[in-house]
């Protein structure tokens, strides 16, 4: 945890988020600025800062990541879905604490 | 490799592409309808249909593929940049062996 990061921040419970899944690793929750009537992210608990950052010891959680997104979105509703990463800046990242972007169902 | 597949035609080389990477367990090549002016394919050996498709079998070869895009996208002189997995039609998904796209530099 860094106690200047927002994700953080929601997994301390300090800045509420509509939570729509959590286990020892990760949660998930819909995302403030929601580009499509569904649009979740799924958040390590560990802070990384990005996937730059991320290294063989961070396989395991990546491919957790990835696998837990057709579940979510199946549950969420979605037939189908995209599953995006930002990374850097000048990827479009926003906040530095590695998340996937799910999202579907058409413009929000 | 299903022969009806136009990657598994690229890894089985009846189809060329402009590879950029090639180990094991998958290949990257670039895109052929470019959305960015860097952009490449991350796609596995082993075909599987889509992200719905994989189960815990595929954890490693998803963490696997997240990881290689920073370094690949790094040799492609990308500072920030996008990775994107769409899953079924609905997603976008137009090839159904799994893929990540990873894209930056700018419009194409």
């Amino acid at each position: 945890m860094t106690t200047d990061c927002i994700f953080c921040k929601i997994l301390a419970g300090t800045i509420p988020a509509k939570k729509i899944y959590e286990d020892d690793d990760v949660i998930a929750f819909n995302d403030i600025k929601p580009m499509a009537k569904v649009h979740f992210l799924i958040v390590p608990k560990l802070h990384v800062e990005g996937l730059k950052a991320c290294d063989i010891s961070h396989q395991n959680l990546l491919g957790k990541m990835l696998l837990l997104a057709p579940k979510l979105a199946a549950e969420q509703g979605l037939v189908g879905f995209k599953t995006l990463i930002n990374t850097g800046r000048e990827g479009g990242q926003e906040v530095f604490h590695i998340h996937v972007h799910v999202f579907g169902g058409g413009v929000a």
